[in-house]
């Protein structure tokens, strides 16, 4: 079937980069964050993953809003948003977080960035954590100002980023260690360049401020990375799915907690902090999950776009998950996908049968995250 | 330019009708609460602009989320998040309500329905609703429950739309009152019906419980609907211009204040109750709004679609405003639009000028509104 298309309005919010990516040909868009986001190019999803895997990419991923919580008791609130301990988070640093509620339901995985003492980032998936933390805050009675500043960000992935970075940027630039970040000038306004981004591949991402430079940003990267094959990109599903990358709405959701989702190195559930869903995540960790994600290698036809989950079955034809995101890998040549998966049948190497959208079972077999060779 | 293809994925979650409005020619879907909502099938706005007017309609706003809020202190919660009086509401009835923040900034603009002393649903636009809910009453310990329901709003609009409804659920239909609900059976399933909508046309809205019956229900309605020349259709941008209704994410954000969408009607800013956002609003008041949203007809070339805002400029080129939607109305044979004006060019009747996205300069004219004959 065609897919229909995206009717734009104002809600649909633009952002300082979607002028180049349409004059880049961009395809088709989806909606993240009340903002758009471009899903494809010209070019197919495997042409885009090689080129991923072998140059540099402009992805706009301005959808990934801040939530900026600054004020003395910033710290405080933010602590408790989360399991994970942030007592020894260094100003400079990228933590990636849990954010849950009171039954340990997964509110959001966004990254944490330490401005200062009293000024963090949450560079969110799609949801309005922003409004979570401003009913907390407000219930709470807490000192902090909450907004969503003007920031975009912009990722440059791939394993050219680097030098590409260093031509724009200079030097200093290689001195940004993963998941760290640090102050640059774009044209006299400062800027936050962390090395980080969504793929499985070297890169960074410029949290972008100044909507009106957005052209010249784009272009002075575009042109310093033409003798790079520069190519415009986004988040690549055969990279992400192969890199055991999770994305909030497709594999999990408020209705999972953190250790189905194999996010339980990040939840400090003994530690002396508190937080919301704390009780909740203590009894979950002694009772023991149900299920959790887990890859799945399944073969037949290649599957070359994916629109809905593809129910999972045992042998015995027990339905035990859905392939939540899936997609034909040309490094492993066969289709792989993420599924949450019953207890009972979540051993990699267990055999499984895919139900894919043209209704054909299909063979499948369970794997470990990230996918290996 | 050509409009792009939205990318599907789990995370834009379908409905229980979005398989029928597949099979009716869906072209173009929008975004809403992270839910497919169609948004043009295959004629003209103004072609089905035309037919809403005339017969009846079968809308999939299942993205029309509810936050069920239910427990003791549920009505004191409801009551602290919006500036309009629930003390005197019955069972039975909806609310248009305005939810606020601190600064008196709107979260959200959904309805309210009172199912029992002790449950309520927000019937929300997009944003979420539930995330405020929950971390407010996180915040201040209240004994409330909050979730979403599986609950998925089909309407019917048009002036059939009674003669439609009875036909399916019989003549109890017709003792509902505009902006009240009953209960009705359907294959055994108790449904609550109430007589709104998103249009300016007689309706209902099946607040539609049943995921999986949902084929069932359309089937039942379109069918019914056969002689009374019923289509799939979608709220109808000239028709919700030409009547004032606002949008959420369109016309207002959380930037501007009930006052400034002409919202006061449902601000008791003198009552008893105390709400979220009451001081900021008393002072908001006393100092007076800088701008609101008017009405504006505007000449030249039919506008047939709207993607972006138009820029609105007083007679002098200050700019005073932008049309946040706006289209073409055959019934007023010329463009109209709706748009935040600034306080010293907002009376009726003012001239004013618009650049729309042809770069060209129209000449318009401030309207109250709804916009009359």
């Amino acid at each position: 079937m065609k897919i229909p298309q995206l009717n734009m309005s104002r809600r649909i919010r633009r952002t300082p980069f979607t002028q180049k990516v349409e004059q880049n040909g961009v395809t088709g868009f989806t909606v993240v964050n009340h903002m758009l986001m471009p899903k494809s190019f010209k070019s197919s999803i495997e042409d885009d993953y090689w080129h991923l895997n072998k140059n540099v990419q402009l992805w706009d991923v301005s959808c990934q809003r801040q939530v900026q919580i600054t004020g003395e008791e910033s710290e405080k609130l933010i602590q408790f948003m989360t399991p994970r301990s942030i007592q020894n988070m260094s100003v400079g640093k990228c933590f990636y977080i849990p954010i849950i509620d009171e039954n340990a339901g997964m509110i959001n995985d966004p990254v944490l960035l330490k401005l200062d003492n009293y000024k963090y980032w949450l560079s969110v998936a799609d949801s309005d954590v922003i409004l979570w933390a401003k009913g907390l805050a407000s219930g709470l009675n807490l000192k902090v100002s909450i907004e969503e500043p003007h920031i975009y960000p912009l990722a440059i992935q791939g394993p050219k980023s680097e030098e590409l970075m260093v031509s724009v940027f200079g030097e200093k630039i290689k001195s940004i260690k993963f998941f760290h970040f640090k102050s640059f000038n774009f044209e006299g306004s400062n800027q936050i360049i962390a090395r980080s981004g969504y793929s499985n591949q070297d890169g960074f991402e410029i949290y972008f401020s100044g909507f009106d430079k957005g052209s010249m940003l784009w272009d002075t990267l575009w042109n310093a990375g033409l003798n790079l094959n520069i190519s415009p990109g986004c988040p690549n599903l055969i990279d992400r799915i192969e890199g055991g990358l999770l994305s909030y709405g497709n594999e999990f959701n408020i209705e999972n907690n953190p250790y189905e989702c194999n996010l339980g190195i990040y939840c400090s559930e003994n530690s002396n902090h508190d937080f919301i869903g704390k009780n909740s995540l203590e009894y979950i960790k002694k009772q023991g999950i149900e299920k959790k994600i887990m890859g799945i290698l399944f073969d037949g036809n290649p599957c070359t776009s994916f629109t809905k989950p593809y129910p999972v079955y045992s042998i015995n034809n027990k339905k035990i998950g859905q392939i939540t995101s899936g997609i034909y890998s040309p490094r492993f040549k066969t289709n792989i996908g993420l599924s949450m998966i019953l207890r009972n049948f979540w051993d990699a190497g267990n055999e499984v049968l895919v139900e894919t959208d043209d209704n054909v079972m299909r063979k499948g077999i369970i794997k470990e995250l990230p996918f290996k060779k």
